[in-house]
């Protein structure tokens, strides 16, 4: 019985004037922290400013790379060549790194996000597009990808380690594939029911799914969100029940 | 009698389907590239691709980090926070850092951009920020600034190596200072004359100013240009000069 | 004596997925909106969004026109060309008047935000280069500045008309220039205090400034703020007490 | 038999100290100007520079409406969704309107660029959000898309003039389509070939396919390129072949 799981959450999602998240909050929950390298949010102060807080809580930070779209947050498929996407990807990468070394800290795994996060979990033409810039940056970096698809085996085969993830608060087909966010009831707003579900993960390996059934789902880390009062609420929740259960929260990566 | 000189250039200040300056023309003549590091000008899969024959060339690398201003260049002060400054280097630097080590170089230097370049010059303010952003990433990181200016003493103080630069095609006034763009006569296009003032100021220890005076400039490094086919052969004019007069172009930086 | 008065404030600042400011509540209180276009603040669809409540609500319509600094947003003084200021001007006011049009309303006036409203009270190069831009585009745009500050005559002289400004939280000195925000007392928190400065503004031309002293302060429209919502009751309650006064609040711009 | 056709380039497409395109060379050879909007490419000053020389060749303006997409230039594809995309072709006409009226002239048309007139050559829901950002700033506008592409008639449908565009440069395939850029023989290189082709496709209505066939295209305005030298000698040999055959260049829009 696996009794040990991430938690982790998307941060540094500030940019300039303008805020998103509650950072310093979430941060006292979670063991991972995806923290925004620019490209789709996150300027050098903020960013500095996130990961001095992730490594006063020891939290492992990841680097939360994404399309180079502010205006639309990353949320925007792109067609993007694999030369041009390999080499965003570094830059993001390198310029984390380096604010994470100015506070004694540093980058251990790498999310994709918004839509790329989506695209890659299933389009191989970027999906080794994004593997082979952390190859070429770090191999030691761990890549977190979507439970279940197929960018975890083809990072795998290319020498990475891999971190398969839940979404605390989506609903899941019975095929154990997210319900797309079009369709009612695929985001869970009852924190209660959210925390009981996430148990349910880490100790029998799979939710109900929105039809009804148990649907298995391996997953090495949780996604819950810091961006409203209700999430940070829903974080604690998930975490508190966990913990109760005598789950360990802890990062699969070593920081 | 000095008889080694630096020869650097700005280069990687391509931008997407942007061409500006010819860096494989450069990279055979100079010893030091300064490479945009995408605030003033560069993207990702250019500035790999200048790195990649500044690595063929064993050209050293220098982090050319500008004001986030792409639209004016780099070259329009903007009166930016100390702390942002500080961040905006350390994440420039970073990015750099991460895309020169993919191509099995490094990032050896640091030279500001532009309207950053001349600002700290002489503002102490920002000058300041700059040095703490480049100590806090690596304090072995040399630092490139004009000759005779205070921020190389300012630099010093706090630990920094220097290199202090010359500018071939521009005149200077009697008390060392570079003539305004602004003023006739500020910049030099006789490929010859230039030439023939860079050895003056390797083995004399100084150039004629623009009223007919030797003022003397102590330069560890000349800067040329390559924006067009005049400036590459003014550039291959002065190295062959200084070299048939027996003068090593070498980076003093350790690559 | 004034028995009318413009109340404005800053609105259609998110950008994005990033909100910023109770557009809906503030335009319920103000009768002048200065409505971002885009270079400090401002994505198409939130502008829209702006200008459409704003249209529903009688609120004439302002260009909330600056410098292109979306990190800074827009408060870091630049060393622009005027060439190149006058130009940014007129995009953004046309892109603005287009997306007014959209909405069945149009642009009025023009009001300069946040670096460049400050430079262009006091910097002519500047502050002419703006009413050129202004000229440029439409000669019967009104330009909003600082009570008391020789823009005002400068694009008088040139043929603008012109709306001197006061600021509803600000203390100002005994020469009726605004107190620095970086000295202590520079800004007013007391909503109740705020609205009677306002009134005494409106009947008997000035305030008291921060040492004690009645300050003549000519202003035709005054700044309220909803980025917050104390903000949003501080607009409120000036209202309140203006028009409990009798005074009438609306734009001087015919819409 | 046609005896008229337009003949039109894109334009504008430098940014900043970045040039691109021979702009004053190819505005003395076509009869419309497809200008930059500053979403792929084109800042204000360069734009206006643009505008002020087809203002003077009596050259008629359209907006090159984009994805936004600066570093990409336009030629990726985005998901972006309907309103977004309307709104943001609303944003960039109504800039263009405004520049333009400055030096005397007025955009008469829309021309999507890259990736987005590709796309909205067969996606509907794109095609149909374009459509709607052109209807609501202004629906005299005429909207020029590729031949035989559904885009005309959604366009026509809803009240739209419209324009169908071939390319001289390009291989058809014998439906009448575009081979894709990534065939060999898919960009012809002999201007000679290209005039002759242009000069069939003007007088016969179609040209000889990539496949030996003739293959009908219906077109009024045919696209040529002005971003290198050899592409203004094509430009004007394709106007030097069809005027000595007694063709009129000019546009089918009015000014």
């Amino acid at each position: 019985m696996i009794k040990t799981i991430d938690l982790n959450s998307d941060l540094g999602e500030s940019f300039g004037q303008w805020c998103m998240g509650n950072d310093e909050a979430i941060l006292e929950i979670v063991s991972s922290a995806n923290v925004a390298c620019g490209f789709h949010a996150g300027d050098p102060v903020g960013i500095l400013r996130t990961l001095k807080f992730a490594q006063k809580n020891n939290v492992v930070i990841g680097a939360h790379v994404s399309y180079p779209d502010l205006v639309g947050f990353g949320r925007r498929k792109m067609d993007i060549a694999a030369h041009e996407l390999t080499a965003d990807v570094i830059y993001q990468i390198a310029a984390l790194q380096g604010l994470a070394k100015v506070v004694d800290t540093r980058v251990s795994y790498v999310k994709p996000h918004g839509a790329l996060y989506n695209t890659i979990a299933h389009d191989e033409y970027q999906a080794i597009a994004v593997i082979e810039g952390i190859l070429a940056i770090d191999p030691n970096l761990t890549l977190v990808g979507l439970a279940g698809s197929s960018i975890l085996r083809l990072a795998q085969e290319r020498g990475l380690k891999t971190i398969a993830e839940a979404f605390a608060d989506r609903a899941y087909t019975s095929k154990g594939e997210l319900v797309s966010r079009r369709e009612t009831g695929s985001v869970l707003h009852d924190a209660d029911l959210v925390a009981r579900r996430m148990l349910q993960l880490v100790t029998e390996g799979g939710v109900e799914s929105i039809d009804g059934k148990f649907t298995s789902i391996q997953a090495d880390s949780i996604c819950v969100h810091g961006d409203n009062p209700d999430a940070v609420e829903m974080a604690k929740q998930v975490k508190t029940v966990l913990q109760q259960a005598g789950v360990t929260i802890r990062s699969f990566v070593h920081p």
